[in-house]
């Protein structure tokens, strides 16, 4: 049976419930944003326009308005001739009850509440009269950005997409209880070339709660991994058993940790934030894991890669000094670095020029160039001592092109982990994106990338472990 | 009296010693940047061609070429009729002594030698030759990528410029051990907006090594911060010496800190890779600040700030979850969140609207504009209990728009330091590299703008400490 919130991701028809024609106002943004804004691409990064997607119909509802868009509007969602399964609610915080009521009436399905003003600036009432006015209506928010589904094309968020870009489809799903930090990481997987699945921001949690998400995205066929944003819970055991009993990694990123920073919560989405310490503990248990709130893609992303048998990671580079920070990090994070075995030795030193180091850092020098890449990196992740293995590409030297996106994309035949560190400016990010499209993922610094890398080692781990108790 | 160090960066004259006419070849790559190929920016941002910045004349040697991009090629550097001051030497390894000697004989003051193949590669009795041949002559390298200045326009780096970008003028100098990071940084500096006074990398340091190259810029007057890549030092003492006698922040990464990575260093740059705990002691002793890889321009780029007179931060959002983790993140760096005067605090509540939270964090919520900002930080930054000034601004939502950056960086006028954290795609990475331009450090996400903030605190109280000892 599907659950009733799929209708928040997958609706036949939307409503825009304060539609607006003033292109400065949320109503407007979202109703654009629904109809022809959009540039979708497949997985495959394949552009496909929005409508062609959708397949969906957007009505907007206003009572002052005739035409929104080009297109009919309504005065009010009871007048729409034909069933509404999803309706986002954009009209001022006095008149959303009312809203509430007449979407409930119509049978509408699921509702996105963006409108603040709620339990979260002291009106306590105002969001029990909501809650009282929905009945067994699902709704997300209010105060929210609400929604976002990169294959439906369902987008309620209500920036603008040259200010806030949205990702491409992908297999990470992000839930936050903040709208501001949700719509922020959007833009920022969208510019690293990350696929999220579904996002939702879930504002004061009226009805739809993080566990309730948590618990319909672990069975979201799209979904491969769960990322969160969380300040608190009001039911901590029921999130804990929903965590404990995922079998996909969840990536929690916790805020409001200290005394001094627990009240600020209260005021932003109305949730009690928890006792940090415990909180951390409850993930550890739960399984769970906990990072920073830069690194809750860094994480994410590394769990597209296959499961690492052992803790032993190559490093090939192209400039020496990154090889070298890159090894530091492995021995920090408590990995090995491999030993390549002597046969693997003897045949790459037969690839590489007699100045080359081959060792680990296996270091290419800073004119290495595709072929050097093509032919040494099969050889590496061949050996059966070597789990992982660790790119450094500096694509600043000039002996690089743009094909070794392909070279190092065909690693992945060797079932093992492969992934690249770049730094650098423009044409160094546009090659990051690519790589990360073709399933590499990439990061900025070797110490990134290995703390990724060790955190998805650690997480298999513990999981062997808990499966054979 | 000026040190002969100086020809390196402010030459009169350059030879390019392997000036190529094949645009692959790094002796062609370094003889067109330093040409025609600079598009340089001064402080303001104002566009200057690099020719009428450099006023430098530039002779290409090659015994195989007429003319080169156009300007006549000399078979010898006896050959040029005038005097030469920088020679940079790109021949082949088995050429190099030869080409150190006839830049000697012609009276040249300084040598960069890109060239790699001596002690890094195992020939140690290369680079003794190279030594010998050199006299008097100060030579960085062999096996660098050399010299940046963007000032004088000097750049021998092989890189090509839309692949490496080079950075703005600013005042922060690097010294960097390894090449390749140094270009990577270079690259991410100039996409940031991040402005560079001197570069340098310093391969097998035959010559002018770590310590010389600090000692030049503690007294280089474009030279406010220093930033070091160090993999070892031949001389621990003498670098120590320097470091503590340091009136400039000097922040220092170090690469090879484990008995695992040590001997990686020795086949890079031919260093000794001091103990790692030793090595990190010695730093703090010294007053120098050590950083990891990653954070090396978030910390220097602070330095551009006032002095932070005590440790009260307020934090203004139009976030709710960002200023939330920023507060976490300044109790946990041991910053104070400061209180605001209730005489400011009621000037604040007559320029918000009653929903934004007038409290630390200031949320400003997601619907704040200009005006909003510009009418608040003011009464932030004039308050006797704000030392410091942490901004988030979310340029996603549709009420900011460009003139954001003219409103913050008129709050320079206090005399604090403004400091901004915001995260996002194209949109909002435009409006950091302006930002930054006008003298404001911008962060991505508040751990970072936090620790930098923090880093400065207890720089500046640990240099107040000493002054008093």
């Amino acid at each position: 049976m599907p659950s009733d919130i799929d209708y928040f991701f997958n609706p036949s028809s939307i409503a825009v419930i304060g539609a607006s024609r003033n292109p400065k106002k949320f109503g407007h943004i979202i109703f654009r944003n629904l109809n022809n804004d959009a540039v979708k691409t497949d997985a495959e990064g394949v552009i496909r326009s929005a409508s062609s997607v959708f397949g969906k119909k957007v009505f907007p509802v206003n009572p002052k308005a005739e035409e929104i868009l080009g297109k009919k509007c309504y005065k009010h969602i009871s007048d729409i001739g034909e069933p509404v399964d999803l309706a986002v609610i954009v009209v001022p915080a006095e008149s959303v009850v009312q809203s509430v009521a007449e979407c409930r009436e119509k049978g509408v399905k699921a509702a996105v509440i963006i409108t603040s003003g709620f339990a979260e600036a002291g009106n306590a009432a105002g969001e029990e009269a909501v809650k009282k006015a929905a009945g067994s209506m699902r709704v997300v928010g209010p105060n929210v950005i609400g929604i976002y589904d990169a294959y439906s094309g369902v987008d309620t968020v209500f920036n603008l997409r040259h200010r806030q870009q949205r990702p491409r489809p992908g297999n990470i799903a992000f839930i936050s209880q903040s709208g501001a930090f949700g719509s922020a990481a959007l833009d920022l997987a969208s510019f690293d070339g990350i696929g999220i699945s579904k996002f939702v921001s879930l504002g004061n949690m009226a009805d739809v709660n993080e566990t309730d998400m948590l618990s319909y995205l672990l069975s979201d066929e799209k979904t491969g991994v769960i990322c969160m944003y969380v300040e608190g819970s009001k039911d901590y055991r029921a999130l804990y058993g929903k965590l404990k009993s995922s079998r996909k990694p969840v990536i929690v990123v916790k805020a409001g940790k200290t005394s001094q920073t627990r009240k600020a919560v209260a005021s932003h989405t109305a949730s009690m934030a928890g006792e940090s310490r415990i909180f951390s503990g409850m993930l550890r248990q739960s399984g769970a894991l906990e990072t920073d709130a830069e690194s809750l893609f860094d994480m994410a992303k590394i769990f597209s890669q296959p499961v690492m048998r052992n803790s032993r990671v190559h490093v090939v580079t192209d400039g020496g000094g990154f090889g070298i920070l890159a090894a530091d990090a492995l021995v920090q994070n408590g990995m090995r670095l491999s030993k390549l075995s002597d046969k693997a030795v003897a045949k790459i030193r037969g690839c590489v020029p007699s100045y080359a180091t081959v060792s680990n850092p296996l270091d290419l020098t800073g004119d290495a160039d595709n072929a050097r890449y093509k032919s040494v990196l099969p050889l590496v992740l061949g050996d059966k001592n070597v789990d992982a293995l660790l790119v450094i590409l500096l694509m600043q030297i000039s002996s690089l092109d743009s094909d070794i996106v392909e070279v190092l994309a065909s690693q992945r035949r060797f079932g093992k982990p492969v992934i690249v560190c770049m730094a650098g400016g423009e044409y160094t990010n546009l090659h990051r994106k690519m790589l990360e499209e073709k399933g590499i993922p990439t990061y900025s610094y070797p110490e990134r990338a290995v703390s990724a890398l060790a955190g998805m080692y650690r997480y298999q781990k513990m999981k062997r472990l808990r499966s054979q108790e």
